[in-house]
């Protein structure tokens, strides 16, 4: 039996891994676009900035490794066309521009997802750039060290964006962050987003909402600028699209793969799509949500990992679920941990719940012991006293809070649990008590009251 | 009313401030046996090792700090008896040994526990020392700067045995640690505490296993080392006991208090004793662990708090449960932290449990980011893939990795539920699964290949 992957980044490969534990005699082929194959993709502004000295440390797994497990990797191979009727696919080599007829018993689809690049003029000057794939990183270092940019203009204001704008702000180019919206990081609420943005403000980033960029200045092919929509020129050495992420779906939509509502691959919890034998994960795909229960879009690295473990082994012959997710996700910004997981309190209002919340200073020591640090600390829970959420903005441990968090979400708990939960206490790691059980501790009490 | 506390260190002050929020009509007594309220034991180890540089920095609120809250706290006060058909207790000054009767409508006991000193010759030499209370800290470090000792033996080799270790080896004195038994932290697993074994034998503290000290030997009523039954002669300017704590029971026995079966004092899960408007709380009385359903002791700060928390409330007229604990716990131990949670595997099998384990070494960063560490995580599972425990040990984040662990216990979640968990992953937080996914996996495969 034979095991095509298309895509060879997280999910891929993380599918083509579990398929081979799976079912030792399987044939398994992987075809990928780009010429590197398995690599961290959330560690590149890390390369941008220099923490990460060379960018072959974000390899993980070379085409020669996954050939000692029997996995053939076609690096420069696109898929162009998928007919699921003969079970065949049409793949060009890139280098040669030679195409073949590949076929395959099982398909997973991997194709990940793309930068938007809004259709506007100056796109393609020289400076204007975006940060994704491995060519992408690339590109972008090669930029900054042949153009020496003193300014950046960064559009869009989410995770990647900010990443960018402390790299940046490293390497002594001055940035600025211009966003459509009023503020930055939706996905939290805006209190917490709040405390985001003064930290940026304080590390010397510069933002500018409500700003729509209408066209990209240059001169000499090299862009020097934007123009926003109310006619004001932004002068900039680097403009950098960070206004969002797209799924790599024509290939599927092309083949009568069903799309879903978020626009990306519909699949069930084994995460095989509408058509037989053909599977899909990672940022090409929906995810659901598991506290909406309503099917979402959640292009992050480690919900690709565990879609491409679930359908690598589904696609071998095994029996593997993928629940869904609750919306994890973290970022470092200078100085601040940034994380979130389940609905904020907006999203939670519009799902119909009736979300109470409380922030707390969240320190990660005993006060009184050695850097010692804080968050600040949001928990949102619905009126019956669930946990709907928690999202952690500071210098202090986001991280463990938020997986804690995360969790007692997975576990359906209520802060009436959490208020007593047992948590691991010793000065140097925590206060006495979590700030999980006193925030938790603040809403069982309120909830108690009301009722 | 009037609400009589007797203690005022963790569960007791705890209690107090409770019991005021939620009554604020009531009258609050504290008396308290030592000189000082409402500290912080567990961080004294860190001002043995001038990590803390000064023991008030462990004070949490001060007896003027109580009386804002209309909370009397009586210092250097000692309950003698407690009347219970009377609601009477005699209590002695001890500035004055005036002794004087007290009554209460409702009384908490928060007398806590002491260490054990063996019934042996010498205990009473200069040099011989514990380390618990207030006064004990203030002995201890007067001790060493009077003595000026070179070399120390720590009698015992559990949590405070071990924090001690590497605050004396900090100032630069020699320091072994002799056990009756055949290893250290007999609440881990062998395998795990043969890891800290290793970690402080690298940072040069001695062991000496089924060894048990027949006397202390002084000279000029300072100690100079201790016999072993075996007859040898261990040499050492401090000898320090560390081979445990006992139940302070001795009032609440007396009075017709029922102990439980582990020595402590039995209560429900109100803090309620046998005797009507008296509860218990913290080191003193007995706890549930919530895996085997039996009564526990478990003497630990954060314990102390959350049921001073239960009493404190039910005293002052409220309704608050606590369902007992995982028995997790941490300590920092030079550059290891070492924590675990829940049964550990020696522990399930004696409760009737078929468990599972798996090793799994976990990174703190992905494996690329600067400053990553690991630790070993184990993970212990029921052979219906219910997780039993967790224990960390290394350099990584293992009270992160631990508290996920005592929320998925607190959710009764499975090896298959936290295989999929919703982890927050970025580069320098975490490697793209979490540990904790990937040893649940691990377990989840195995059982589901054996049915």
């Amino acid at each position: 039996m034979r095991l095509v992957i298309i895509g060879g980044v997280a999910a891929g490969s993380k599918a083509a891994a579990k398929a081979r534990r799976v079912n030792a005699d399987l044939e398994i082929i992987i075809y990928q676009q780009e010429a590197e194959v398995s690599y961290s993709a959330c560690g590149e502004p890390y390369v941008i900035s220099g923490i990460i000295a060379d960018s072959q440390q974000l390899l993980i797994r070379t085409p020669s490794d996954f050939a000692q497990d029997r996995i053939q990797v076609f690096t420069e191979h696109r898929v162009e066309t998928i007919d699921h009727v003969n079970k065949q696919l049409v793949v060009q080599d890139l280098k040669t521009r030679h195409c073949f007829t590949s076929i395959y018993d099982r398909l997973i689809i991997a194709t990940g997802a793309r930068p938007i690049i809004p259709t506007i003029n100056g796109t393609n000057l020289t400076g204007a750039l975006v940060l994704r794939s491995w060519t992408d990183l690339q590109t972008f270092r090669h930029t900054i060290t042949d153009l020496k940019p003193r300014s950046a203009l960064i559009i869009g204001a989410g995770y990647i964006s900010l990443e960018l704008a402390e790299a940046l702000t490293k390497l002594n180019i001055s940035t600025t962050i211009a966003a459509r919206g009023q503020r930055l990081l939706s996905a939290f609420d805006a209190d917490m987003a709040a405390l985001v943005l003064t930290h940026l403000q304080e590390n010397s980033v510069s933002f500018r909402f409500n700003t729509q960029v209408a066209e990209l200045i240059g001169h000499q092919q090299r862009v020097t600028g934007v123009t926003t929509t109310e006619g004001e020129f932004i002068a900039a050495d680097l403009v950098i699209f960070a206004i969002g992420i797209q799924a790599n779906v024509e290939l599927a939509k092309q083949a009568g793969i069903t799309l879903g509502k978020t626009g990306a691959i519909q699949v069930d919890a084994r995460m095989a799509t509408n058509l037989s034998d053909i599977y899909a994960a990672g940022d090409c795909c929906e995810t659901r949500n598991r506290i909406t229960g309503m099917a979402s879009w959640q292009p992050l690295g480690d919900t690709a990992n565990l879609q491409g473990r679930v359908a690598g082994e589904n696609a071998a012959g095994g029996d593997a679920y993928f629940q869904g997710s609750f919306g994890t996700s973290i970022l470092k910004v200078f100085d601040f941990n940034i994380a979130m997981t389940g609905l904020p309190e907006h999203a939670a209002k519009q799902h119909g719940f009736t979300p109470l919340s409380v922030t707390v200073t969240a320190m990660d020591k005993a006060r009184y012991y050695p850097n010692a640090h804080s968050s600040q600390l949001k928990l949102i829970a619905n009126s019956n006293g669930r946990l709907l959420g928690a999202q952690a903005v500071g210098k202090g441990a986001s991280d463990k809070l938020i997986d804690i968090a995360a969790t007692a979400l997975l576990g359906n708990l209520s802060c009436a649990d959490l208020e007593y939960a047992d948590f691991a206490y010793s000065p140097p790691f925590s206060p006495v008590l979590s700030p999980i059980s006193v925030a938790a501790g603040v809403l069982a009490s309120r909830i108690k009251q009301q009722t």
